[in-house]
This record gives structure tokens, C-alpha cells and sequence, in this order.
């Protein structure tokens, strides 16, 4: 089974709003198992919704329409989509009580334009929206096994989220029973084509089961399985382990884990806990750090040192470091990681100095030039990266970098007091 | 002249990605006034590739088309749409060349995939990609005025981007010289229904000049113009003189300009400084200030307090004053902003103190409520705020009123030299 999604409003067409509403139906339609062929977007304009359904229709089984139901002279849906449809609209006066007494209970009149929502499909089944005026519709046409399927729904996101669970979920469940699972599990630290490559031989047997996607810094292995959980759960676990014996740690979570939740869950059960010190990203590690609900267990703050007076006393940086080697060095990320963690007094610290650019670069240190440290109780880590891209793409890339870092010492060694022999000899070797 | 766009990639119909490229191109359409009549997104197969084409052409003068370029089985863009159009495909050792220098350059060896990458259309143009290795092309289909273009780009955004400076808003721009010009004004500290109301009355007669978008704790006034520069100009700056006597100081910038940018705007035109003292932003405040290119300048630093122990060694507050009110409260946050102020030795200082949730609110204090003071040589202010929605909402609303808050003390009161008389007995007022 094959589906089509459709959002329509002028404003989805311009530089400022994408359609998102696609998102939580394709996955609705995913978790059925329905493969959602295509996704457009046209205006408010009755010829272009007629033509893209019409277009749609022809290689797909379902089309979701999303967007136009509203009251105004700009809501088109209904009328373009009968008339492409060959359909009949007619005025209910059941919907537009409903309609009169929703805007009755919370004490307001409801305006005239509102009738226009009272106009149903004849012959084809309305479907309830509890959550705002606009009802959709649920267009079966023509009958057995070649029937395709319509269903407009409201383009308010929340009115939509209610609709689909209530109304689109059941329906898909009734037509196709075989369910679809996923698990994605999450890497860091590879290339996408080294994952890639090293998923080949798997991914050739069952292209239908396997999905690489890569953002950010990230690589996201998506785990597809159908039928029943009880079914589906073991399968998904056993092709998990075969992805953690390819990858090894650098594999960080699976679903909603982010690189901060992973970190901020590994510190939490060890009892440990972690300081920040900042220069080219500004702040924006600490702010990672504290996105996880909770953090203030295990983050205890940073020093964001922007200026070279603040490296001084805000982190006790040696002076004569800074002379030497520059604000920008090895040795300075290694004394700010080492300044955060003993004026916080924390298990580690994470230090992170650069050029974030577009300017400030040099032959010797071009602009994306980041050093990155982490100091533990002995262990000791730093790396030298060398960024491309925006200037917010940099400090993205720093904090994920620096974040990694943290990860693989607490898992790799077992953090501060666990470490087990590898003291400051370690330190020069990363 | 009317174009549409379309997206290539499995990975865009699914639950977990959008297409944001749209959005990019769509801006650099408008400007030059091209209509964007349909988007579309297809997975990553020939078929669905070429339908999309052809109905696409059937209708618009432009078909903008990216991703697929890439050198792996996956990418059948190229093959895609030479079969849709009848062109033909040929190797060229030129640009196989200047690929291998791109990975020579990185110390990279081109694995032997990357020479799909060398395939050029016959007849067309080529589009120079100095951000990747994927080139783009420039198909011009027919002849004279009934001429088709089709253009075809990478999906990765940063190589996009350049492309679509370098090459396609260039060749917009010589096409259509009846641009479209657009101002937008940008306000802070309003709601939208109020701005919708004082525009009321103007944005009735010319509909067409004036759109009004909402978006995280911003207003966005657009403006908007067709003819000549010299023309088209005046008339926006006229337009904006009336949507600045409306509503004053509450208009915070223009077009590309953040609430970031124009803080440093007007700190640096000053020649003064700023530090931060952030709890339950995390670092956040830090991050955006330093966004924005230069802020080195007026930005030294800032002190991530999260936790209580930090917030006394670093910035400075009295225990007995988190001991008396707690840590989110106004003295707390008054006293932050003074600390990074003395001790980061700046003209203003920000304070930040909150709980951004979902956990760890009381019946006195519930998530949301977030504290924020900023001190200047002798004016200062505090503010109390409780911001519904996520964690990340609430941490991104607490920097959006920092960040307004200073910019209102800069421009109201002329920074803490120049401050005339409005001493620490206006403290207490707002």
C-alpha cells in the first residue's frame, strides 16, 4: 500500500515555513507499514490542489491532505477537491450546531463565515475534530480491492495530532494489520560512508530493513521490522547487536538519546560529575549540557572565557601559556580543561578554544581550527579538529566533538577514580 | 515567471526529516520576484524522479531539483532526469580531475565511486560547486521565449548555498529585472494579534505589501515592493517609517538582523562591553551573543553559575541572599548581573535565573518562572517572566528578554556613562 501527502496554504510556498505536519503523518503511516511515495505542497488555490490530487491519485492508494478547512474566502480544499473528485458538497445543519456550540462554550458568537464548515461530502464520511471547528473528511471512492482513499484533516498541528490518532490510526490498523517497528540507533565520531561501507554486506541481503541517514556530525542507522511487537522486538534487538559488534562505542544511543542524555546518563550513574570552559563556542556546551531535564546532578557550571583576561581569572590559564602558544593551542584547551575542573571541583573537565570564523584566521591556524580537551582525575585527552563550514556549523561541531570526547573517557576508562593506571603519560598520546 | 521546486531522498519522506532546502531557494525566488507555484519531495528512484519533472514542466518556467548528486547507488538524479528529458549523459575528464584535487587537497584518496560525479549532460551547463564535490547543472530546455530551465544542485545545505549565490540568483537577477524587493521589520515584546491590530487599518488597503509572521518571541513585519530599486526603495523605507512611529523602540532590526546582531550593533558603536551570569540558560545567553561575527569585541565572557556553589565563587553572591529568597528570585538575579558586570569588569552585566522545567517547580515558583536583571554603570533592571512550553522554549524565551532588556537599557538610557540621572532608585520600577 502507497500514499500520497498533501499540504496546502500559500504560506508553506515562501522562505520562512515548511510543512511539518507531514512528519507526524508519515509516521502514522509507517508504523502501518504504508510507503508514503511522494509529498507536496501547493497554495491556496483550487486548480493546483484539483491537479496534484489528480497526479497523486494515479500511482498511490491513499492521499492525505492536510491544510485549507478553515472558514476564510482562502480555505479551497473542500470545494477543489469535489470538483476534481466529481463530488457533491451539501450544507449539514447537524456539523454546524456542533460547530455553533463550540464557539457557545467558550463564550463566543460564532461568525457567519463559519458556515462554510458546515459543508459536507455526500455520500462519504466526516470525520470528527474535538479539538477545533474544522471537520475533515474521509473520501472512499470507487469499491473492493481497487478502492482508493481521501482524507482531509485541518492544518492546525493540534488539531491534526488528535485526528490522526483517533481517526486515520484505527482505519489503518482495520486495512493493515502487519505493523512496522523501528529502532535507531545512533553513532558518532565515523564517516557516513565508513558506516556505510561496513554495513554493506547486511544492507545488500535487506535494503527494506535498513536505513543510513547522516546530520550534524551524526550518523543515524535506522532498524526497520514488521509484524506484531512480540515478533518484531526480537528481531530489532538482534540486528541492534549486530550493528554494536560492527561499531563498537561508537555507537551512543538509540531513539530519543542525544549525545547530551547519553553523557548526562553515563555522569548521573557513576555519581560524577563534569565543569565547562568555553571559549569559541560561547557557551553553547554548557547549553547542550543543561537541554537534558535533570543535569543539575551532574553539571555544576562552566566559565564561558572569551576574552584572554577571563582565560586568566576566571580559569587560572598561565599567562606565559598564552604568550607562547596563543589563545588558540593544544596547551591552552588543556589548561582551561584543567582550570573548569579544579575550580569547580569536579570529576572532569572539558575545555574548548578556537576559530569559529568567518574571520580571524591565519596560514598557521585557519578559521575552523578548534582544540578540544578533556581532563579526568588521570586520564587526560586532547584533539585538534579542523571544522568546515558556518560559523554556527563550527560551534555545533565543537560541542559535538567535545561532548564525544567526554563520552569515550568515561566509557573507555571508567572515569577519575576507576582509572587504572593510565595516568599523565596517557595524556600526549590523542 | 513561476517555478517549482523538488527534493530528492527517501530519507525526506519519512518521520524524521524535512526538506529546509526549499526555503533557501524559495528566498532567493521571491527576491527576484518568481512565484513558487509547487514543492515536491520523491524518494530516491528514477521513476518517481522523472514524473515529478515532467508534471512539474508542464506547468512552470523553473524547476529548481537537489539532492541525488552524490556518487553512490542511491544518487539517480543525473540518469533520472537525462531519461525524463531525452539528454544525454558523458563522462568528463576535467571535472574527474578537479574532484580528485578537492580530496587531494584534504589528503583524502577519491574512492573510484566519485567518478559518477563526472558525468555532465551534453549541451549543458555546468555549475562550479566549491564547497563539495558534486557539481551542478543548468538544463535550458526549448528555445527563445518558451524556454524551460531546469537546475539541478546538491542536497547538502552549505554547498547548496553557494550555489545559489554564485550562480542561480545571478542568473535570476539578469532574467527578471523586475525584482521583487522586501523589507522586513523586525519586533520584540509584542504580541502578534497586537501588531495585527495597529497594522489593521493599513494592511486592509494594500494586503499585498504587508505580511505578518510570528515566531519565537518575535514579530515579523514583511514589507514588500515590485519595480526598480531606485523605485521600489523609497516606497519600503516610507512603509517602515510609519511601522517605526508605531511602534517605537519595540522594532529591534531589519532583514537579516538578530536581536544578537543588534546588541552588538549598538555595544560596539558605543565601545562598551558585556558579561553573563546564566543559571537555568545553561550558557545559552553566551552562545547566541556569540553568534554573531566580532563579538570578541564587546563580549568577554560569562560565568555558567548552575549550580549554588558556582554561583557564590564565581560571581560573588552573598550566601545569606540565596539563603533568605533562594536561588530563583530577583535578589539572586540582580546580584548575578552585578558579579559578571564587577567581575568581568564590562559595562553591563546579564542575569539569568530560572527553572526551565519539565521538573523541580513549587506552587510558588512553577516552571516557567524565570528571572532575568541586567546592570549598566547605574541604571538597572529586573524583570519577572513565566513562559510556558518545552524546556528548550523556556531557556530560549529567558536569552530572547535578556537580550531585549539590554538592548532597551543601551537605547533608552545611553549605555552607564552616559546615563543621566536615572540612578539605583529606578532599580526597583519595572
Amino acid at each position: 500500500m502507497e500514499a500520497a501527502i498533501l499540504a496546502v496554504g500559500s504560506e508553506l510556498l515562501g522562505s520562512t515555513h515548511v510543512d511539518t505536519n507531514s512528519l507526524t503523518i508519515a509516521n502514522a503511516l509507517e508504523r502501518y507499514g504504508v510507503r508514503v511515495k511522494r509529498k507536496a505542497v501547493v497554495g491556496d488555490e483550487s486548480a493546483e490542489i484539483g491537479a496534484e490530487l489528480e497526479f497523486a491519485l494515479a500511482s498511490v492508494d491513499v492521499v492525505i491532505v492536510t491544510g485549507g478547512l478553515g472558514p476564510t474566502d482562502d480555505d479551497v480544499t473542500r470545494k477543489a477537491v469535489a470538483d476534481a473528485l466529481g463530488l457533491q458538497l451539501v450544507f449539514d445543519q447537524s456539523v454546524l450546531d456542533d460547530i455553533e456550540t463550540k464557539f457557545r462554550i467558550r463564550n463566543l458568537e460564532m461568525p457567519p463565515v463559519n458556515k462554510r464548515q458546515a459543508m459536507v461530502f455526500v455520500g462519504h464520511k466526516l470525520v470528527r475534530n474535538p479539538r477545533g471547528t474544522a471537520p475533515g473528511f474521509h473520501l472512499n471512492l470507487g469499491a473492493g480491492g481497487k478502492a482508493k482513499h481521501v482524507w482531509l484533516f485541518p492544518g492546525v498541528p493540534w488539531e491534526l495530532d488528535g485526528m490522526i490518532a483517533n481517526d486515520l490510526e484505527p482505519w489503518l490498523q482495520k486495512l493493515q494489520p502487519e505493523l512496522m517497528h523501528r529502532r535507531v540507533i545512533k553513532l558518532t565520531g565515523l564517516s557516513e560512508s565508513a558506516v556505510e561501507e561496513a554495513l554493506a554486506p547486511y544492507y545488500k541481503r535487506h535494503p527494506e530493513k535498513l536505513m543510513v541517514l547522516a546530520a550534524r556530525g551524526e550518523i543515524h542507522v535506522h532498524l526497520l521490522a514488521e509484524g506484531e511487537a512480540d515478533e518484531a522486538y526480537p528481531r530489532l534487538t538482534e540486528m541492534e547487536q549486530h550493528i554494536r559488534e560492527l561499531f563498537g562505542d561508537r555507537v551512543f544511543g538509540l531513539d530519543h538519546e542525544t549525545l547530551e542524555s547519553t553523557v548526562g546518563r553515563l555522569l548521573a550513574s557513576r555519581g560524577e560529575t563534569v565543569a565547562t570552559a568555553e571559549s569559541c563556542t560561547g557557551g553553547l556546551l554548557g547549553s547542550r549540557i543543561t537541554d537534558v531535564s535533570g543535569s543539575s546532578v551532574y553539571f555544576l557550571g562552566g566559565a564561558v572565557a572569551y576574552s584572554q583576561q577571563a582565560k586568566l581569572f576566571l580559569l587560572g590559564i598561565d599567562p606565559a601559556t598564552i604568550e607562547k602558544y596563543g589563545e588558540v593551542s593544544e596547551q591552552v584547551a588543556r589548561e582551561m580543561a584543567e582550570g573548569a575542573r579544579r575550580r569547580f571541583g569536579t570529576t572532569y573537565g572539558v575545555g574548548i578554544t578556537g576559530i569559529a570564523g568567518p574571520t580571524g584566521g591565519t596560514a598557521q591556524k585557519p578559521v575552523g581550527t578548534v582544540h578540544v580537551a578533556v581532563a579526568g582525575r588521570s586520564t587526560r585527552r586532547h584533539k585538534r579538529f579542523l571544522f568546515a563550514g558556518s560559523r554556527e556549523l563550527v560551534k555545533h561541531y565543537s560541542t559535538q566533538v567535545a561532548l564525544d570526547m567526554l563520552r569515550l573517557i568515561i566509557v573507555r576508562h571508567g572515569g577519575g577514580a576507576r582509572d587504572s593506571g593510565l595516568g599523565a603519560g596517557e595524556s600526549g598520546r590523542s
